[in-house]
């Protein structure tokens, strides 16, 4: 059993690395840190896990997790991760980093998109960015991934079978993301307050959002290095997980729905996490996250918009899985050389 | 009191002009037809009516409505309403369509985007588009009204102020529609099952929607006459009333938020039903569904994105209001020359 | 005009206030007070009045309430009241409270129920309780009008003609009641955080809550003075406004349907926000708030359980109208002798 | 392996139980049957199964699922069972019913509840009662178990401990239930339409639900065989999974929370699946469906009323799991020996 901690524990996203690594075969918990609830059992924060788990919540000591632990998730706020993780890793401690700080490659992108000078930017080319579909080798033998953000990895994840095949006009790429409630956190404000969160159609960031940086920084790779613009928004909606991303990308030559489907599959062939979902019959006919909340899946579809020369690309998951401890344990997996899928393989429930 | 008949008022339009109707001062309704539930009571279908009103549906008769009505909304599903206008009109009623039928101008649209040749094209161009925000004049003089489909109008009025302004690359307009599920209709299906449709965010026409040709119709006409294109999505969320329009346009050159505030405020100057929504404070900073619903208000707002050099215009509204009923009741007042807001003032619901 | 004020205007109860009286055709706002948002735009905390008012909150001041003011609605917090409203009532002006503090009429049941000796136990048999099903002549000369508990009322208005009829074990009635978030208040904590508090059916006080003791007061009123005991309890459920009382009631005798029915029409014969809701047809067979959100009605049905001699009696009301600022309002109206249904004559909105 | 198949597969329940099935370690699923469905893919009626399984629904058919199952789920409507099971049991297959057919143990139920004679009345002595709290031993030899009706397995949880200990009025029980839609099936109508459903807080069954039977039953038995009545209504409630159970029981004498603590605690001694919640901190104090949805767990809490002298008994459970497809589940794990929670641990999603 490989000894790990979680940093950050009692956040949506720690409580979700909790349930998985409680239930995973070949993985121990042994610390699960929370400055706020350092103490306190787990499950009165994280009601699902009474009867899991009596596990407390560890005061955060680099100390202890250093003597306690061979791997470390790291699901503190942006800004923290930059400080710990170096320690942690100097200390020979394997990292799954799940904030920002170390997705970006181009120290320049930190104070452009996040507001501060990255304080270890000879980490940014160590570390990986966590998505298996396209880094699966580096990860295998990476000291520190670093997790991509919910939306940005959705975007990604859309986009980039079209971007790779060249068939995207990549200046006027668009990723227009609908989110959960979860996606803000476990802080209660005015605007997530259920009476005034319920039943929006919330454009909460129409322009301007930080997981621009991520995508266009992704896209751009895969399309060989051009210039790769990104027009992002994101919503909010009237659900608490899940992420449906819709990219829209204008195509440069003619394609036909064979085409595309030749260019999804063989950029997702095998990949155990990916479903393509186009149908011609049944309720889910295209990505939704009704179908894969609950599961690390990310359910990617395509639209081919004849009459304006336009390729919808879609993608869902659930923002805690797919779009944060659910590809930390599958990067986990892969770090480790567990079968990619180990204590990953539950579906969606249906309907819920 | 002006005799009005309402023809397919079981369904959730139906329903609602009833609400309207009333409670409006200058109006009687004489007839409300349902082929469906001829007999029963209005308010068995629905039920905020119970109290209301002790009416009951009448069979649809040519005869009778000719007889008791003066004027009369028309909320049949498309085609109905194609065969049955014609004949009211020669009867010297006048008539407000809340169906496709008599919304494009060029017959050649309704094989292209609805599969069928129009019966009577030459009554096209004497119908007005029923949006009061571009035809109020000559809906003042109107014998057929048109009103608009729920999503084109949330797109046409988002999208009109910088198209008409001549900043946005018209070839490359982007107009993403979110919709709950009364847009839906009253029928029930496997699709739209309580447990089958909760907590979706389905892309249920990502490509291809109807909708596109009226929005394409009023913008080219709003640009000027040159080429536009719009790619157009839809996408079914958690809520049963509001339409949240997310439209994207590249800028055609560099503009400011000032510029913006200019062209929106220009186009919009003294609407009484839009209010244009851009806060720095509060919790519905920009249009948001949450606080139109019940209302016939639309709100309109923007975005600069120079990072990609988009603008994201967004509007709000309630698809059963200012997306059917409400505007068809504007549309009536402003042709009986009565208040246009009379009936209308009530504000949404907030928190709902 | 009658110059109205509302003292803690910015809150959930405060805004509907605001929402209904800035229609109202016979009064007139000249004080809408909140201490947290004072010099703010009404429209920023109530967006769905946005272009309805450019109204900004006071400072709440005595004087100025005095001054300004003929008749005050406060809905402040229980405990505030009972030290404003007493100077209110010193200066000749009326008022309606919307707090607990003038409810009960039996000064000992503040510190039983409240926690809180009442410092002006007089003014308890001079203000009259809300209810104008009940109370509607004392309301018309009352000086101070106690609006009743949101879930009080809809149990009241529910078990009130079985217990007046004496066909109920008024030993043990059982209110079981359900509630949406708006019953919350508008202020954020963790258990009203959107994706804690959405989806849940919480037991969120199953017995002890302070509502019990109004209910027992009036239904011992209506039972000719015997011993009254209600079981209370009340769930949380996924709505945003709302509230479905169950009143459970073992009966003292047999009793057919045709006697319960001729026992709740006799008692609510021309109440005009009073609905017997009882079909055999329809979606709505029985009260459902879904039906009655955002109108001033309170729909009351009954059935009768022959197997375990019990009357089913329900009610269902939207809790910031007849269970707060709607009552509050036909309480005025009765006061001010215009009609009771004045401003308050819009039905729910269906669907929704 | 052993192998099994599910009769009725393309339910609610049937796609729950593939679910379980699919992923458990010790069973291969052979048959899958769906009159409707036959030949088409499991994933396009259960989206969420997509990727995990290939398989298509059979064609009903007694002689395939008896050469090729060791043992059979029977998810098929009420009446469709009672002929089906008998087959299949003679010919030495093992059954666990989840219809009502086989629940009642006496037949005279059957007219009186159900409205038809039960047609082998024989079995109703030999089928056991599929509840593992209360039957565990019978079940391990049982050759048909029946699964209890999901609100009906509720309210006997939460109040079996109570009625046995002897504290509760067992003439004036009360069981108030809310449900989620997915309680309804699969098969859409009106009042399961999305516009109609959403929101509802609706009683569609405040007395004479077929589960009473069922309550009584049980509770009869475990309160000695005495008088056992219980006053069940039931209510849908705005969620999509999830039962609570609200049982109300007058105290027959005095107790003090700690006797609850203790008659609950020794009830639920040692049970996998019960977790008893009543908790001073957290957002989860006591049961609510919320915390078990996707989980086979039930909580069980309680709360004293001493002002009216009653006993609040509250259980949640996922209706789909505990309520159906997994205590299906747990009741073949016992029948075969398997560990009672194989394939069965997982907690629910948090929050979701």
């Amino acid at each position: 059993m490989v000894k790990v901690g979680v940093v950050g524990a009692s956040g949506y996203t720690g409580g979700e690395l909790l349930r998985l690594l409680l239930l995973h075969p070949e993985v121990e918990i042994v610390k699960a840190t929370s400055r706020e609830y350092a103490g306190e059992y787990v499950f009165r924060v994280h009601p699902n896990l009474r009867g899991i788990t009596d596990m407390k919540f560890d005061r955060p000591s680099l100390e202890e997790l250093v003597e306690a632990c061979e791997l470390v998730f790291v699901a503190t706020p942006h800004g923290v991760s930059s400080k710990l993780v170096p320690r942690l890793l100097e200390a020979g401690l394997r990292v799954i980093d799940l904030s920002a700080d170390f997705r970006l490659k181009n120290p320049e992108d930190y104070p452009k998109w996040y507001g501060w000078s990255h304080p270890h930017p000879s980490l940014l080319s160590e570390s990986v960015y966590g998505v298996p579909e396209l880094y699966r080798e580096q990860i295998k033998q990476a000291k520190l991934v670093a997790c991509p953000g919910c939306m940005a990895v959705a975007g990604i994840l859309a986009l980039a079978p079209p971007v790779k095949a060249g068939i995207a006009d990549s200046q006027h790429l668009l990723a227009h993301v609908k989110i959960g409630s979860s996606g803000a956190g476990a802080k209660p404000s005015r605007s997530t307050h259920h009476a005034e969160r319920y039943g929006v159609v919330r454009p909460y960031k129409p322009a301007g959002h930080r997981h621009t940086a991520e995508i266009e920084q992704e896209l751009r790779l895969l399309s060989g290095g051009g210039e790769v613009k990104v027009a992002f928004s994101a919503h909010a909606v009237n659900i608490v997980r899940g992420i449906l991303a819709t990219g829209h990308a204008f195509l440069t030559r003619e394609v036909t729905l064979a085409d595309l489907w030749k260019i999804y599959r063989s950029f997702y062939r095998d990949e155990p996490f990916i479903r393509l979902v186009k149908d011609r019959k049944g309720v889910c006919k295209l990505p939704d996250p009704k179908a894969v909340v609950g599961s690390n899946f990310c359910d990617v579809g395509f639209e081919l918009d004849e009459h304006a020369g336009r390729l919808v690309a879609l993608s869902a998951i659930d923002n805690l899985m797919k779009g944060a401890a659910g590809i930390a344990v599958q990067n986990m997996n892969i770090m480790l050389g567990f079968r990619e899928d180990l204590g990953l393989k539950q579906p969606a429930l249906y309907p819920a």
